[in-house]
């Protein structure tokens, strides 16, 4: 059986005294296992990432952009390897694990603007002949360590920007879906990148730790729980590090009564149920304004349901694949059984469904809560797994005051027609990313992602002109030069000669 | 004897329950008391801010700059009496504080450009008719915790840009020159910003635990000693906080063989001794490159600090006034005479300074040892007084490596004729505000204010571009409208009219 | 009688060989006369701009801008004086030219901004060692020919962003009503400025082809009407000057049937009446989509007109004041007349106002034409005036394409609830400046003022960011540094010395 | 023999009706035809452009900018076969052919920032509940016309930076090289551009009239001569198109006492005699300050033009290849005739070199000129030739001086080791792209390439982020909502649904 071990210096490496199973979600079997990093591994990955900074470091940017243009090369030639793992160990649908490669290779795209990107402040005269300006310097080693969910894309938030501001990289994967990772640090040396400046640790707790300790680390971007998200940040704060750190998400939907329902039933179906909801972005609420809304809702998305097809991601023609591991499997099941002993309607039940051919897969199928309260669980928690609950409100405001008081500020939406409610609802609603009839707000590369509240631990969100300033540090000169220099001097050495 | 209270939703408010001491520093009496609020006061505080939060958030930023226009005005017209209380309780020259005065109020300047500030960014078609925006929304109520050495102008550092993001205020200046804050307050008051906008508490721990452990304060910007400020940074990200915490420095000068001598030494004499060397930008170390640049240099620092006049800040003439407290006297003191027993050529002792007239003032002479070695106490320590040292090395190089191997990373400046040597330098030490022939390289308004290693905890530096960022959070929207509307139904409804 | 001089070079001019009457008119009477310059009158403000020019262009921008914070005062406490004078010689009503006075402010604001507005790029290491970065110079002497509207606002795009960017400026202001240029000279001399960097000529044509041919002159602003604009911009640019030249409008609104009708009359009154529909953002057509839409929309129109209250400026109880000449108000009439001729139906008829008390006042009443086609010369051409045409017609695309198809495109509104219909337009409408329910949707003073199609000549628009770059020329330094210099020999020198 | 036509809308077009003989300059040989496009095949190609504008300005830019990567790889796979054109063409070394090459690449390079690039400015709250952005948009179809020196590089300033902003293109290449331009062309299509978005006419003064009359032309770009740019510049003005038109040059170096003369001789070596001075950022002039660096640097670059190696562009072993044509060869051997004739002394004369094997080329060997005044038309005109002029001044103001006075402002170059000297240079001289020790400082990508004076024509410079404003223009929305829409109705209507 394969064993997916490191990436460092640009060189395989075993280190598998510690291993852990990888599954097949699809079929419950045990695919491959994944090394686990000692302390002593994570230190050579952070020794080589050391030893690769200062030549990077002086790397033009031009340069380092012109590795991330090939790199995007590659990842299009590879496309077909790296979703096919995804589908693999994650489960999520190959056409699914094709748009989360593309939205990774987005950031690379934007990662190769580097020259525009790191341009500095330049303020001539700030005293009579005095210039000062301001240069975003790269940190030295930084690290990622990423999520299960987009074992393609999360990585490729971090490490394209990094490289690019001159930083040498380290990246801790999920132990669920190692070989993605791997995959694209191949990639990355094929593109050109030298050896050291981008290195991956598979590994679980002792490896985190291990980065987090570590003093040469300068930086940790991390996308996970809240839970890991806040230690993570608070480690990573005490250690002198500068962290991002992404959490959990309920993000809700509003549907109101003036919106296009069959567009908005689309939509939701979609931001619910696709990739079995394991998205951080996931709507896993719609609250709907007035009852009569509700009613055609819920009736539309129980329709919609009922050829929801669900199976192994090797199939296109599946609309959703398994869960991640058995364990997730039954937590999830464990919170539709809790949404109807607390007494919401259970519309569509998941619950029973079984695939084919796959029956120890992780499959639960779509499920469906009406008349959901913000007391019950399925409400409060982020499930992580196909069930959208139903809020019904009277109206906008207090649609709004849900989701304001959710401990959550990741994304939400409004499905409307109305520029006056759309723009009261971008404006004051305490979600750090926004749709108007866009049910998964994600931005686009040149933008940042990153929630309010309990999503998002750090000042700066992740890709786009944040990440510039999250993996910089800003250095401001200011400079004057003494007279009598060789300028006015010479007026007087010279005449003599003539 | 005036007690100096706080400055809570436009009133004067007392709680003298605990009060303390404030000296003058130049006759050693005590001039006046400063009230320590109690959590309640802090609390008061917070819930005015709280309160006025909402109505300020939704100020168009126009109109919050135009109060800053207003306030600029009457800080001018006020000068002479916030420069006044500066000297009195601070002790430095009223020159010098009336130097600090004006680059706080250089960055009120730069916030009344917040319209400018605030532009979002915006992107059409990020999709087919999806656009995108990305807006920088106020955080809500933010606190400021501020250091004695420059009571006007480090809160102005803060305030004028968390206020002109839309934010509400709170401000804990230092309990040694509380002052300076209620004069701000009072005009920021009288230039129109409306009650609870900006607040003053002053106090000592129990007051700032107060501010780092309420809910509703949402970041907090601090200025001060890295021990204070690595508490501080850790405590409020612990409880969710957005901080920046700016603490100790160490600053060297290179001073290099092909070096404008007579400038160079000018330039140290006012960056080590000005303001007695209570400064975080002050230079306190100066590395000759070079014996005989060092010769040269020393001769001529003994030369001139023959002629340092020493004396009470509310005489114009002098060059420096008192240090801040007897105990800091004592500390300084101190310092001279472990750098003496450790072996340090004491070139100019300031010790035995006595100021007719002002005998029991905290006056110390300028004092400069050269032969100074890293390992001693006067190297290593942050001062924080009128003693400079100079240290010899061989080359450049050595000169540099001194530098980045220090604890802080504030600021530095080279002096050098040459273009080579001051690109090398500024490209390569590991400082965040570097000089070239400018031995105080603070940063304009309009860049930002910011050391490196253990001289700022956060990811953001004070003022300048980096303050509208760390005083907004990103929230990026997504929107697409449904067709079918009014636009297009027009089309088939009203023909039949004609 | 006091004849309006010039004022060049910190000094009032007289040179009053040429003079023309200025008249009151609310009045019909000669309240003053202005100063023609000559040829040579107008050298001497060059000659006085170009001597300025050296100390002004090295002037720190920080310094230029505290002149602009001053000025922003001395205009504020002088705003009365000016108002007045605009109502004098103008005839708009005083809460208008206060409103006027007051956009015109907002741009001394935004000049304010310079240390931030004039930052260059810079871009380290763009090869290896290699730094480059991008300055914005300013031009040398620059002009702005500004036209009677608005006295005070149009000059106020213009210096204020030419004198920050280190130019200095020569205005020529309309001889129809120059009082408020020399104001406006004074207070900034009184701010500050040094003598010649702002100069005022009245004048003619002669005037303005001076400044056009002259070789000092390096760049020329012109607001004005299409003939005259497509004049100054060809004879500008042959002469080698850069040029922006303002031209007409013809700004039509669209009212959508979903539109809140009772505030799109309000808002089409204050924007086809206001300052007598002598703006260059006035609406002069509304499109009504739909015919019910348009029987409601002329009904409440016809209704508000009724009671709107004509009189002279100084009345502020008055909506609308006199046109500006005798010759312009026979003009306007004339298109009533002919538009009357052509078959529109004439709703409201302006033409037999008599104000009691200013029978020789050019008064013309507010005009409302109904059914009006696009062969008309009330449609086609921009008439100035207080006259609003109605036309019909099916369906948004409808409305849309007569916009694009008019010579102009300065600015359009549209007044709907629907998020679409209002995103279409402003993607698609072939117009500078859009609304959305807002009927004049003039730039705010960080944003830049431009129209499309031939109502401006030139590549940047007015004010703003566009100005900025409009009145400075970019230079691109890229540099290197030998090696071999006192960094590295030092490294050999010196030890020699220990 | 091959006949090079046009593209058109995606084809190849012959209409080879008037032909003109294409030249190899290494050989005087005639290798094909050209094509010259009449009036009617203009029209067509822009009618194809005009066809393909609506779907490309609403194509996303992260969709065009997807084209630009495949185009960057499609470039690079096929470098070898357009520097191979290069070269037959023009005749300039291979390795010269493949700079010119990589730098036009690079502007591709930075279109691929596209949806960075175009990102617009968004204003929250510019009133109360009111907001406003500016977007830039495209400006429809746009044209550029180049120079014979550079035939890929110059048309890559351009239609990269065009295209990606949402504009349709027509190039008209020089009739001298013509065969890259469709080479160019042929790639883009295969990368994906739709058809009609990028159009070849090859051509003389017909197709260049054509392209300025036509209505449908937006923009003109133009690189070559000062008197065609002038023309081009007025013409297209006068027919409302916006127009940026880049002309001659004369490019002075400084060499200072204190310079690195070695590397400033490499350098100038380079900088005169590389394409055999036919590229406008040439030095086509030295300025030595002092007669001692004059002789020193008249010996050293008397001694490597020794060693000058000249003969046939497909040899990479030689330095230098034939100028363009027979005509220019006579007309550059005339200068050299006149210079001598007028006196200066003749260092190294380049007339009579033969190159065995190719007597029929247009070979002018090295040619250097001490002792030149500025009255010789060799120090007047742009020769565009492999002749360099030194001349001798005292100190470097009278050299500044010089190049100030010139006619031209393209670039400049000072060699020096000073910090000051080159401050005040690159501060005060007036010339648009300044190098410190860098001969040709022809800014890259992410920066703007525009000379001042005489050398550009318009506002906006070429490339970089000036071509984004050039090649959009602006619209400024300003949109609020009315309330009472269906977030505020709907709080009444749906209680009663309870």
């Amino acid at each position: 059986m394969t064993t997916v071990g490191h990436f460092i210096n640009g060189e395989h490496i075993a280190d598998t005294a510690r291993c852990q199973d990888v599954f097949n979600p699809a079929t419950g079997g045990i695919s491959k296992q994944v090394a686990l990093a000692s302390k002593a591994t994570v230190q050579q990955a952070i020794d080589a990432a050391q030893a690769a900074y200062p030549a990077w470091r002086n790397t033009p940017p031009l340069k380092r952009a012109s590795i991330m243009f090939k790199y995007k090369e590659l990842l299009e030639a590879n496309a077909e390897k790296i979703v096919a793992a995804i589908t693999e160990e994650h489960g999520k649908v190959l056409n699914d694990a094709h748009g989360e490669f593309i939205r990774g290779v987005e950031v690379v795209e934007y990662a190769c603007g580097a020259p525009e990107l790191l341009k500095g402040e330049h303020s001539k005269n700030v005293g009579p002949a005095i210039d000062s300006w301001s240069e975003f310097q790269p940190l030295g080693v930084v690290a990622g360590i990423t999520p299960f969910n987009f074992p393609a894309m999360v990585p490729m938030w971090m490490f394209p920007m990094a490289i690019v501001c001159g930083n040498t990289f380290i990246l801790k994967p999920s132990e669920r879906d190692p070989s993605c990772a791997i995959l694209l640090a191949e990639l990355l040396k094929e593109a050109g990148l030298p050896d050291g400046v981008f290195n991956v640790v598979n590994g679980d707790k002792e490896a985190v730790d291990s980065l987090l300790e570590a003093p040469e680390v300068h930086a940790v971007s991390f996308v996970g729980s809240t839970p890991i998200a806040e230690y993570i940040y608070n480690k990573g704060n005490s250690a002198g590090k500068r962290v991002q750190a992404l959490g959990g998400a309920k993000n809700h939907a509003i549907v109101m009564p003036d919106a296009d329902l069959d567009n908005a039933v689309n939509a939701l179906m979609g931001a619910a149920y696709g990739s079995c909801g394991e998205r951080c972005m996931a709507i896993s609420v719609a609250v709907a304004v007035g009852n009569d809304t509700a009613d055609t809702l819920v009736a539309k998305l129980k329709e919609q349901l009922e050829t929801l097809k669900v199976g192994p991601g090797t199939d296109n023609s599946n609309d959703m694949g398994p869960l991640i591991t058995k364990q997730h499997f039954e937590k999830v099941k464990g919170y539709v059984d809790a949404g109807e002993a607390a007494g919401a309607t259970l519309v569509a039940d998941g619950r029973g469904l079984v695939v084919e051919g796959h029956e120890n897969g992780y499959f639960l199928g779509g499920t469906l809560f009406d008349h959901v309260s913000t007391d019950m669980s399925i409400y409060t928690d982020e499930i992580f797994g196909p069930v959208l609950c139903v809020v019904r409100v009277e109206n906008m405001q207090e649609a709004m005051d849900l989701i304001d008081a959710h401990e959550f500020g990741n994304g939400t939406c409004i499905f409307t027609r109305d520029g006056e409610a759309a723009r009261y609802f971008t404006d004051n609603i305490k979600v750090g990313m926004v749709g108007v009839n866009v049910p998964l707000p994600v931005p686009v590369a040149c933008h940042s992602f990153g929630g309010w509240k309990r999503s998002l631990f750090g000042d700066l969100h992740a890709y786009g002109p944040d990440a510039v300033r999250f993996y910089t540090k800003r250095k401001t000169v200011t400079q004057r030069w003494p007279s009598g220099g060789v300028r006015e001097t010479a007026q007087f050495s010279f005449p003599s000669n003539q």
